[in-house]
Formats: structure tokens, sequence, C-alpha cells
């Protein structure tokens, strides 16, 4: 089955060897241990949370220097003896959760993304802004052969996340939920997520150009909070009853969307917190928390299986991530627009350029 | 079944005609509409609620005059030619949840504390500070015959709301949960509940005799927050594996224990505030609350289901509240102890002095 | 808001006086108790469980003489003093749950439709084959003013049994659900529904034609029973991994696709049945069941949130179920039909005629 | 950390060469894989599994030669080099479930019972009955120091599946479950862990000297189906409401006492049925499931999270299963008895001997 692979010695990368900087340049092709495999990175997507990993900003120690990136999409094309989970040539993705101990209880619960041993790729190992990048291979996500690895990149990342997000919100088919932020990168893709899961979507961002994109994504409404007089009232009333949403995912949770949500928020429902701003802190009123018996909750990446049913939605044509490829090469432009807060939508580099 | 009783014209009662104040006297003896029973209440146990409904500084209107009262205990004298669920003699207990409409979405999920509709007894309605009280059928707590109505009266309440509580901490026989204000009135019912509920309970409060009493009524373990050095660590390793409780409840939520306890649950754990400190406010920290997956949850009163769960516990022998019996006439001693922090335990007013 | 209505002395209603024969006479109009209110049915479908009833052959005694129906829709005309819940003028549906007493154990916890006290329309209480019936206010469904009356009639029985028996199902979006009988009259609409809830249908039933029908409405495969070789090998080979479907409803719970269901069900997944045909028994294997880990659940109709929820998926367009219209005056050759077993669809009669 | 222990190149086993013969004799001491460990085991329980693998009587290929036994603790004496989990010294236990791929979707969702690649210990690789065992180490069962290793070895396949079935019956702490068969191997364990998980054990089996011991173990009933004129009936009444029990386990699902548990399980209950007797069907009838919304579900061995989780009880001191120690050169002993169907309580071999 497995054919033998061409394997070039050098390779090219965007290296982070000082915080803040990142350098284009050739480094050697590394080489996969016992339960590992080398990926041909063919594409891989650019995330916020790249930004935040160059720039060594969160509470969570980085390690130094550190190739980036962990929305890859590739071929395998080397493994360590003991991987049999995957084959040379098949299509995989590299994503965040990079390797647990799976012994853990967290791992025993198929809760690997909070494992205390978790490797985080871009992170605390290299990751996916490099043609050829070491993977453990339990954590791969898989790809039938006909798959599109440009478009599949974003759903190693912002798919899986709000994908998991809508999971924790606790909503079923026929219910509410509200997305904040819904007009960005992952509020898009959410919208289609959530369209999918059969949920009735209320998108809430600012502006009318992206009101009409939600609305053509699959949301039942719109809101925008800049024209907003009342944004708690107006959720409130876009509910058949005015109760408001069961569910609310708040994908940047900052204070003031955050006591808003806990505000239009139906009583008994949940307010899901995904994204973490450095040093965020959010507040809730005891009172109503408990008259109301209100949920709050934080959701981060995904595990195996959630990465594999936010697959198969992308795979049955249910979600798409618009994007716009550009070259390896060119990340720096990325992270200029990101720290002018320009991306709209995702990016998606070309490893071979 | 059900004998005549006689009924007198006119009771005593304590009554709330100004804020902050309560009269003693003479008052006629209500009658009951069609789906409403007269209870002649035996016992009525005393709860700071009581205080804040007295003192009207809830964010929530009170009627006005009032008579207060919510953990009553008593015999059906009389009844409403639709009242099909209790007869005339059977011994009842009034609770905070005096009705709901029985039509809402809340009520038609059984999460009728959440009823836009609900009475409150002693706050919306008359309550258990007389010898004769109006109570709607549907929602009264049923007694067995042998029942010790002053030894069940805290049940009503404090029993309820802390039997619900850990029900709302999604935790499971074997695994730990916090209890922060266990000496408390609310705490020593509640080591009691999560101990026959098969839970481990870490038991926390200032002072080594309340840590004695904490054990006695079946922690497992104590923490003292006066000695303590680092309470965070300290919950922590008082776990098998140093990974903190599944479950935390509240009792008072207030800033600094509330924060603790988003440090020192486990990760994917549940914080449950219970309690409602006038005007409070608690904080979380963003990054931590995702990366940990954490929940953070509010619980009211129970409904008809969990009081008749909390009460079974009570009828088998597995939870006693404390308790000191005074008569009605007394109750403004009790007010007194309240303001000034001194009451431990629970008062239970005998109706007869 | 409620008008004056003019209500007739006398009616027309189709009535059983002997088991197995109906009779088309005027009866006079009945008169609402406390709780209770008049409908004017406008619309009444017919149901298999109106024949049983009809028949007089299942094992739960029935009220002679009774008039049947169970999926009414109409108008209320006039109500008792007690009900707060519907004004006069209002678009309401009678459901075979027709009363439960609200204080059983069951009732306390939602699940009302296992009240041992339960009211059965059409079966313990006169139904809605009749111009006015009287109706329990609390089970009657809410329709909004502009609802098309012919066409919700069916989702009071056949949509809200086959709703809840999704929901029953366990199943999640994105994952597989086998309806077996996908062609009949639950069978279309669960396609309808479990299409809306983000699953993945794989419709069972024989014959092209129904193939075809089934493909219209959501499915996103059928297999054809009279065409399989091998029906099992054939629904695990309709899910992408090969393992079966999670969850499977059984319309017609008979030994032989119990069986089948029970061997081509994914491994931790649910066999759901619906449906009782009179003294049916199947049978399973104990040492697959325990070591796939399967579940066997009974599902009956569900509860008032779930009549609400329904309901919500047909006001939102989601949901039609296909009927054909006759007179009341000619529900004999309804039940000709039936026991010809030649009907496709629903019937829903027209009470005018 | 780790000593360097002496490993001896022969070692006594009980080997199956045949079907149903054992031979004791020695045997050459294996050697572990890349992530395996050598456990030089100390102690082995008997489980009836053993017997079904010495006949090889059930619909699952079986390994010839085989050493039987999966109930095993001892310690770790050597072990591969990708071994992280545990180091030489430890105290491990080894159960039914020997390796699995970690892979599968069951695996991915931790219900790495029901991987399809799993390795039964003895029965499809070698197991307990030796002294040095070979053993996956992501499957161990991890003992503190101090553990006593006769004691706890009839945990790992009894005190699991027993606590499991108990899991997968749904009850919380306050509510009832029917133990059938509690006098038994599993049943006295099970009623140790209802007990402790805050369950109203209703103890059902067979002779007054069964009934005190299960009582003296913390059933708060016990029904003897010998004595009893109904069964239904007469387990109904043990619970305070006459409504039966929420959940009913079957330690040996066949047709008779399954039929009664269908029969008297609480409407809305659920019927766990754990063991398997090769070749046995159960049936239920098909009006009643449905109308009571009963749920049937076969419960396997529990995963590496229960196996913590039963261990946890053990430890503390709340689980002890009776047994008798005797030689592993007297293991055929034990099958006779077994056969004979004369075995009360475990029977623990010390390897030694």
């Amino acid at each position: 089955m497995s054919q033998p692979v061409d394997i070039p010695k050098e390779q090219w990368a965007q290296v982070t060897e000082k915080d803040g900087v990142i350098t284009y340049k050739k480094i050697p092709v590394p080489t996969p241990g016992h339960d590992e495999v080398l990926v041909n990175i063919k594409y891989s997507g650019v995330c916020h949370t790249d930004l935040h990993a160059l720039d060594n900003d969160w509470p969570l120690p980085r390690k130094t220097p550190v190739i980036g990136g962990h929305e890859g999409a590739g071929v395998v094309v080397q493994k360590g003896e003991l991987v049999t989970n995957v084959d040379i040539g098949d299509k995989v993705g590299v994503k965040w959760l990079m390797s647990t101990c799976f012994h853990c209880t967290f791992c025993q619960q198929a809760l690997e993304s909070l494992c205390p041993k978790a490797q985080l790729s871009g992170y605390t190992t290299d990751g996916t802004f490099q043609q050829y990048c070491v993977a453990n291979a339990a954590h791969l996500a898989r790809f039938p052969p006909q798959t599109d690895l440009s478009a599949v990149a974003p759903i190693m990342c912002a798919g899986l996340t709000v994908y998991k997000g809508l999971k924790e919100s606790d909503t079923r088919p026929g219910q509410y939920v509200a997305i904040v932020g819904a007009g960005g990168g992952l509020g898009t893709i959410g919208i289609q997520y959530a369209h999918a899961m059969g949920l009735n979507v209320i998108a809430i961002d600012g502006g009318k150009e992206k009101g009409e994109a939600c609305k053509k994504l699959g949301a039942a409404m719109y809101i925008d909070f800049k024209e907003s007089k009342d944004l708690v009232a107006d959720v409130k009333k876009a509910t058949h009853d005015g109760l408001g949403p069961q569910g609310v995912v708040l994908l940047a949770p900052q204070e003031q969307p955050f006591q808003q949500a806990t505000g239009y928020v139906r009583s008994h429902g949940t307010v899901v917190c995904i994204g973490m701003p450095a040093g965020a802190k959010v507040s809730m009123p005891v009172f109503d928390t408990v008259v109301r018996m209100i949920k709050v909750k934080g959701s981060y990446v995904g595990n195996r299986e959630d990465t594999a049913e936010a697959l198969d939605f992308f795979l049955r044509g249910k979600v798409h991530a618009p994007y716009k490829v550009i070259g390896l090469s060119q990340l720096q432009s990325v992270f200029d627009e990101m720290r002018a807060n320009r991306v709209i939508g995702r990016y998606v580099m070309d490893m071979s350029k």
C-alpha cells in the first residue's frame, strides 16, 4: 500500500527565534519517533492563536525557538515503526492538540484536551508553518482521498473549536443559539455548523454587510449591536416566546458582551465562552444567576471524536470556511493584517510557495 | 377519611406592615380558594431569606403587608372543592415555591422554580409565620403520618435548597464535592445529604469547632480557611490525585471564595452558586475557565420531585437538621441574632406559643 | 378578546356503541367542567390507534360507548371558570393524552404520559370524532392564529409520536438514524423531523416508489427490504464507517425487523420501539446485547414540551404530513381501507361534512 | 526508582491445550513488547467466564492453546521501552480487557470495551493463570503500594463488571435498584457498591441464608424468589410508593427473571443485563415496553475510568469481595465446583503454590 517517498533533507519554514519575529528560512527536515509520522504539509491555515504564540503573551509557557501553525493539511510521507492507524500516502490533518499522554484521568475519559501533558502544535512543539512536520499519529485527523486540502485546513482549528462550543451549549435541534461575533472567522463557520445541527441561529455582530453574510450562511436572524438600542431586549424578542435563546456561544468573551449574554440567555440556559483574550475577566451578577439557574461554561478545543464529527459535516458539504490562499513566504503580511484587525475570513497558506 | 375540623375565626401571626418591622398580633384566619388548602401550621423554620423579605432588600418586588415564612409543617384542616391530592388531616409542608402556573414552558419541563408566575411563600403571598396558612395544594410537600413536624420543617427550605445544589453539581457517587460554608445552617445539612449520596465531602469553613462538627456529620476532610496558607493548594491536596474536587457548592457566593473555587475545582468540574447576597457579583478569569473547561451554575430551590427526594432522605434517617425550638411570639429575637451573625443551626418556631 | 360564541345544542358525531361499529348520528353538545374547555373541532386526523380503540383489542380498558379520535384541531368556544391558559377564539389541538393528574411522581417529572390517571382522548374519554369536544385545558396544544387546522391535525399524534421516538433514540446531529417503516404514515413525517434535526436518515421500507418518496423527504439513503439479500449488512454499509446507525426507530416492532435492528444498530446504540401491535413480543440475544452494549427502549407519546417542540418544527415549515381531506360522515371508509392495509399517508376529516 | 529484578526463565502455569482440559506445567516466561510489561502475578481470581473460555462455548473465537485468567494482581518486573505510565515495582492489576487499539471510534469515546481489536486476557491472549504474564501497559489497573493483592484480585473482573452495571442502570442516589442474583459472587459485591453509591438495594435471590448475607452487606430489603407467590407484586411493594425500582441489574439474564424484571421495573426505568449465558435469548412484550417507556440495556466490562472508580471504592474500604485462597495448582477443583454449581463467593489463587 505505502509507496516509498522521496523526502528532502531541507525544507522552507517560518521560524520564531525571538518573540514577535518570524524568519522565513531553510531548515532541516525532522525525523518522526516511534509513534509519530512525518507529514508533508500542503496547506496550513493561520489562526489568531498563532499571533498569541508569536507574541508569547499567554499565561502558558511556549517553546523557543518555535515554528508556529496548527491548522495543517498534508500527506503522510514517513512513519515510526509503531504507527498502525495511518499509512504512507494518507491525507491527514495536524491540529492544536498534537499529542496527549493517553493515561491520565482526563485521557481515560476522552477529555484529552485537559491532559496535563498535552503537546500543542506550534506552541510547545513545532507546528505546521513548515513543509514537513512531525506529528503524533494518534491525534491526526484522517481525511478520505478526495479531500480538498486547502479547504479542509481551517476545519482543523476554527471549525473544530466552534463545533465543540456548539456541542457544549447543551442545545437541541429546534432550539435557539445566539452566536456573538457571528460575522468573524469562527462565527461564519459556526453559523453553518449550528444550522446543520438543526438549531435556530441568532447571529449577533456589527454592520449591515456582516448581517447579510450571516443570513446567507443560514442564520435565522441577525442583530446588529451597533444599531440596537437594547441588545438584551432585542435578542429576547428574536425568540418566538420572548424568553431568549437556550444557548449562547461567545466567540471572544469580553465584559460587555458577556454581561449582555447573561441577561438575554433563557433561564436554565447556557453561555459558552470560547477564545481567550489575554488577561480577560468576566463577571456575573449572583442574584440573577441563581434565580434564573444560568450556566456559564468554558469550551476549549475538541477531542478526537469531536474532530471526526466536525470533519464529517465538512465532508458532507454542510460547512465551508471562506478563505484566501497565499504562500508560506507571505505569512508576515497575515500577522500585519491581524494586528491591524483587518482580517476577514481565513488565510490558508500554500506551503509550496 | 377526612374528619370535620373546628377552625377558629382568629389566629396569631407575625405581620410585616412596614419594612424591617414585625408585629405579633391576632388576625383573621383566611379561606382557601378552589385549588388551595388551609394548613394549620404546627412548626415553622426561620430562614435567612426571611430577613431579606423583612428588609425588602432584594431586586424582586415583595407584597406589603406580608406575613413571612416558608418552612412550614402542619396539618390540612380545610380544602377547596378541586383539591384531590391531599385530604383533611394529612401532614404537609409549605415551602418557598407556593404555587406556579403549570402551563408555561418551564412548568411543562418540571422546572417550575423558573415559572414567571411563581408565587413565593412569605414574599409574594402570606407565608408560614401564622397559625393557619393558605397554600396551593399542588405544591405541598406530603408527609407520612408518623413524621415529626418540628424536625422536618427545616427540610422544606434549607434541606431542599442544599440537596438541589448537590444535584446540580453534576457529581457522581465516589467523586469529591467541596462544600464552602460547611459549618453553617445549610452546610451542616448539605454534608449529610452529600454523604448519603455517596460523595466524598471536603468541608470548608473557619474554626476548629466547626471542623469537628463537619467530620461528625460525615465530611471526609475539613479545611479551615482561617488556618490555610494556600486554600487552593490545600483543597486540591485533599483529593487522592491532587486534581481537586469534581464539584463545589458555594453556600454564599462572594468574591474571594468564588475565585478560590474556580482555582481548585477539577478541570471539567462544576461550581454551583447557592444563596443570594443582595447585589453581589462574582468574576471569573476567562483563560482558565476556557482552557480548563469549568462550569459555573446558579442553583435555586428544587421542584416538586426534588422536594420528594430531599424528604425521602430525611424520612430514611439519613439527614437531620440541628435546630432549637422557640415560640412564634419570639421571632424578633431570631432576627436580632441573625443581624448580629450569631445564629448557629436553625430556629424552628412552635406556632402554639 | 374572547367573543361570545353561539354554541348549538346538538352536533354530529361518530359514536361506537358496540365494539367494531361506528354510527354517524346527532348527539348533544357536552359542557366543559371547571378546568376544561369546549373545542369546536374543525379537522380530525384518523390514526391506526383509532382502529384498536374501535375493535377494543388492546390490554387497556376502553370506555363504552365511546367517541374516538385524538388528532383534533379546532377553536375554543367555551371554557370553565378556572381556565387561564387559553381564551375563547384560540386555535388549539386535542391529542391522545387528554388529561393527567399533575400530582403523581411521573407528572412531577414532566413524564405525564406515564401518569396512572391519564385520560386518553377517544379511548377513556370521548374524543375528536365529534364537532364539539370537551378537553382538559392544561393538555391542549396551542396554535398561533395563522395555523392551517387541516395540516396541523396529524401533528397532534403521528407527528408528536415519531418526533418523541427520535428524541428517545439518543442520537445527535450528524449521526445516523434508521427509520424502519419509513414509507408509511409515521415514517414519512419521521424522515422530515429527523432531517430537520440534523440526522442522516437511513430509510428502510419495501418497494421502489416508497424509496423515491423517502429520498424526496430528506432521507440520505433508502434500503429496500424486498430487494436486500442481507439487510443487516446493507444497513451497516450505508454508514460511512460500516459500523451501523447510532439509532433505530422501529415504527411497528415485530419480530423480524426487531431482530435485524439489534443486528445492525451500532454498538452502544439505541433501538426505539414505537407502535403497539396487539400481543406482540420481541426477543433479543443476550450475548450480543451485552457485548455490544445495546439499548432497547419503548417510546410512547410525548409530553406537553415535546408537543410544543413538534409543533414548532411544523410551524417553521420543516415538516408537512401528506394527507387527504374527507368528511366526518365518511369515517367508515377510512377504517375499511385500514383493515385492507390500503392507507397511504393520512386521512383528515373535515368535521363540517 | 525501578530496581533491576531477577526474572526466572521458567514458571508454573495452567494451560488449556484442548478444550475443557487444563494442565498444570512449567512453561517459559514470556517477554513484553515495546508498550507492554511483564507482571509477576501474585494472586488471580477465578471467574465463571474462565469456564466459558475453557469450554470454548461462546460465539467468540478463542486462542488455542490458551492460558486463562483475567483477575490478576501482581507486580511489574520488566517493561517495554515505550512504557511511561508504570514503573518496575509498581503493583498492578490485569483485567479482561487486556488491550485495545486506542484509535477506533469507540476508543476515541472512551468506550474501549467495544473496540473491535480488543484483546481479552485469558481468551484471545494468555492470561493470569501463570506466574508471569505479559500485559499491555495502558490497560493495567494501578494500585497504591499498600494494596492487599489477594483482596483486590476479584475487583478486577467481578467488582468492575457489577460496578459498571450499576452505573448503566441510570439510577441516582436515593433511588431503588433491584439486584437479581444478589447472593452470588457478583451480587454480594454489587450490594456493597450500590449501598456505597447511596442506592436502596432490593436484593433478590433464593433461600434464607442468602437473605441474611444480603442484608448484612447493606441491602435494604431481601425478596426470596423461592418463597414469593407473586414476585412482581412483591418487588413493587418493596418500594415506598409501590411503583417498583428505577433500575434492575440482572446478573444472569434468563427468560423468567428477565420477564419478571420488565414487569416490576418502574415505568421509565432501566433493566441492565450482565453476564452471558451461552445462547440465551430474552423476550419482551412490546405493548408494555412502549406504554411504560422501559429501557433494556446490555452492560459489558467497564473502561479504564470505571476501573479506577471501582478500585477507589475498594481502597476506601466500602467494598470487599468475600474470597477463599487456594493454590494455582488447585485450579481444577474450582472448575469442578463451578460445574457442580457449588461455588459460594470467589476463589483467589496464590500463584506461588
